[in-house]
């Protein structure tokens, strides 16, 4: 039985965790889940870490909503040199899904922006963790996760 | 008895440790606060290491107020870099209180801010500790430490 | 007999993994291929990890292409940092093979160039792996994969 | 018999670590002094960690004068972050004392700017090292070593 | 018997390798050399981590030229943190040694500059493994490798 960890923040303005949750239980089995909420994005990479020490977690996704501000955008650097220290670490995915504020002009739009995306993520985390030749399958395809796939380059 | 630990700067223009204490022992019993006072933002993370590895904190608030330049923006990123792998390497949590001088432009709405952003995490340092499941419950609810909470997105 | 490691991206928009493990076929022996697709660059570094520690790999060839915007800017530099770690912790080659979606407007010179560049760096990776000497050689030749070379400064 | 490493450069433009030397000495007893220079900044992380390491040294003041370019700023920052990376390996403090050439136009007015940085940092050490209770009375102080202190925000 | 370590890169477009050889021979006795070149600067870090821990090199010369354009800055940064990790790693100095392509608009003073900063960097290297005393003397001299002396701050 595989572990997969949701780590998510209070700072998010839309629940992606909730989101990625119903995606994974609609399409697999053979998976627990363990959820952990912390304040902000740049307290994901100690949850991520204890997910994957101490409670076992085979890959972890983890959501965040970096706000506009310059400010933002650093903290959400940091974020994420977090979560690729702490990948290298365990030795184990995190599928970082963050959706910047400044995505969108519009709430509606944001909200399913970040709702697509948490849940096409989900599906990558199934693949990487039940099948990994399917993504094979997939490279230099010029994929998008919440957005229209770019597709490849036309020659 | 877990034992919180409280870093701070004399860097700082507004005693935010002090806020955070009084904030913890107005809201909780069961730990013991250990201080630790380091000149600039740039101290923080080895004085954090030390209270995680040699007094055994189980947690630690970190206060800093860095300055509106450049360089000062560049002194934090370079300690929330540190801040964060200091939590990879004792698995436990650090939470980051910083307060930008240039968040406001008149002294007294700052000190406010630092005030209210301190406690507010101290409040977000009682959660982790003892209830965890509280920060489940508000999870991409766009919270806000120090201003008005942005709330979810409408739909 | 040696392992070469293929790494690249579901989110690229040429599939780079192929032209190189072609490239690599026609021009050396004495090695086996393990490819290994993730969904986007910030992602690499645990992948070549993996296979460095968990595959045996001997040397790594990762490839991305980042987009156009500051944030993808961002995240291959954060994905760069990890990958210099990962090669840190292992002592092993990973050579970075990035196309950056702006270095071309046109979609088929950006292709070109995705093919060029993959090739030329499997040819380094032979050197690199079979005869480095070869490499002191051009030490100082401002050789430039993908594009023509800029030859040493004329004196 | 506590171990005070000096460590500074020959691309700085003024003597700091004379000036260190100088001010501990005059403000406190029961400690020995190791020098170690260094061509510029970027060689400072190993040689403190070396002076941790293999000399037990217990506290380091590190001194750099970065240049007022572009390319100096980063190099302070790759500094920086080297040094935070080295007391976190090492568990103890080291002080950064850098003096940006561009504080001041005036060659006079950036000497003394070094001199008394320089001098109020070796302060700062011997708090760390002998009366670390003495920095928690000055938490939130807005103190500014080599200027007149920003003092605490008035309410 | 020391062993001091040469890692180039074939992008560069001057041969800084061969000069410091040239200017080590002429200036020092007592040490044996290895020669380390990569195709770029981003593989310098784990060439020094292999010529330290499989071939026992005490010292190493690193060189490079970076481009003029934003992202050969940032590849520039990221070799930079990676050789620094790498010196925190091993305990032992490796002498960055980068001529910026934009340094200067002619091709023949860039190659005098990267001539003369490699002999010059050759010539510390000298002193940190055999003459540390001689630094120390030049402390806060305002020391440039490559071009005149900035001196000390006139007071």
């Amino acid at each position: 039985m595989k572990k997969i960890g949701i780590v998510d923040t209070t700072f998010a303005r839309y629940d992606m965790g909730h989101a990625a949750i119903d995606e994974l239980k609609s399409n697999a089995t053979g998976f627990r889940i363990l959820r952990y909420t912390v304040p902000g994005i740049k307290d994901i990479p100690v949850a991520c870490k204890i997910l994957f020490e101490e409670k076992n977690c085979d890959l972890i996704l983890a959501f965040g909503m970096p706000g506009p501000k310059p400010i933002d955008k650093q903290c959400a650097h940091e974020a994420s040199t977090g979560i690729i220290q702490t990948q290298l670490l365990c030795n184990k995915h995190i599928l970082e899904v963050f959706v910047h504020e400044d995505e969108s002009d519009d709430e509606k739009k944001l909200a399913r922006l970040a709702d697509r995306r948490a849940r096409e993520h989900a599906i990558n985390a199934i693949h990487l963790l039940f099948n990994q030749d399917e993504l094979i399958t997939k490279a230099g395809k010029g994929l998008r996760e919440g957005f229209e796939d770019a597709g490849p380059l036309r020659m």
